[in-house]
C-alpha cells in the first residue's frame, strides 16, 4: 500500500499534525514565534519551521516547548494523534 | 554532573527516561533489540542507542516504535514523564 521508500504520506502527517498543534497552543498563549523561541531556546526560524510541519522535533524538543506552553508533553503527542485519526477517517484510501 | 555547556542533566534524563521506557515495552512484548528493530524499520544498534539514552528520538520514531510495540504515542511520553517526575523528587536540590 505505502510507495515511498524513505516516508510515507502517514509519517509525514506527523510533523504537519504537530505542526498544526504547536501553533495552536503558541497562539493560545499569546506567544509570537520570536517570542516562543526565545522562551524555549530556540530561533524563530526553527519554530516556524515546526509549525509548517517541515521539522521533525525531537523528544527533548518537545519537553521544552511544553515547558513553555505549560502543558504536558503527552498532551502535545496526545493532541497530535487526535489530528492523525481524524484525517485518515476522512481520505478514504 | 554533566559537563556539556548546551544540556542540563533535566534535559538528558528525558532521553535516558525514554530509553528505560522502550526497553521495558519492548521486553513486554518479548521482543529481542533485533526483532523490534526489524518491525519498527530501525537498525538494532540505534534500538540500543537508544535504549541506553544515548540517542533524542524523534516524534516520528516514537510513532513508529509505539505501533509495533502496540501501545499510544503519547502513553510512551507519560511514562517518560512520571519517571523523570519522580527522579526530580528523589534528588533534593
Amino acid at each position: 500500500m505505502e510507495k515511498s521508500i524513505t516516508r510515507s504520506p502517514k509519517e509525514k502527517s506527523v510533523e504537519k499534525s504537530f505542526g498544526q498543534v504547536l501553533r495552536q497552543l503558541r497562539e493560545e498563549h499569546g506567544l509570537s514565534q520570536e517570542e516562543l523561541g526565545l522562551e524555549s531556546g530556540y530561533h524563530r526560524t526553527y519554530i516556524s519551521l515546526l509549525e509548517r510541519g517541515q521539522k521533525n522535533p525531537s523528544l527533548q524538543t518537545i519537553f521544552q516547548l511544553a515547558k513553555v506552553l505549560n502543558v504536558e508533553p503527552s498532551e502535545i503527542v496526545e493532541r497530535v494523534q487526535t489530528i492523525i485519526d481524524t484525517r485518515s477517517k476522512r481520505i478514504p484510501k
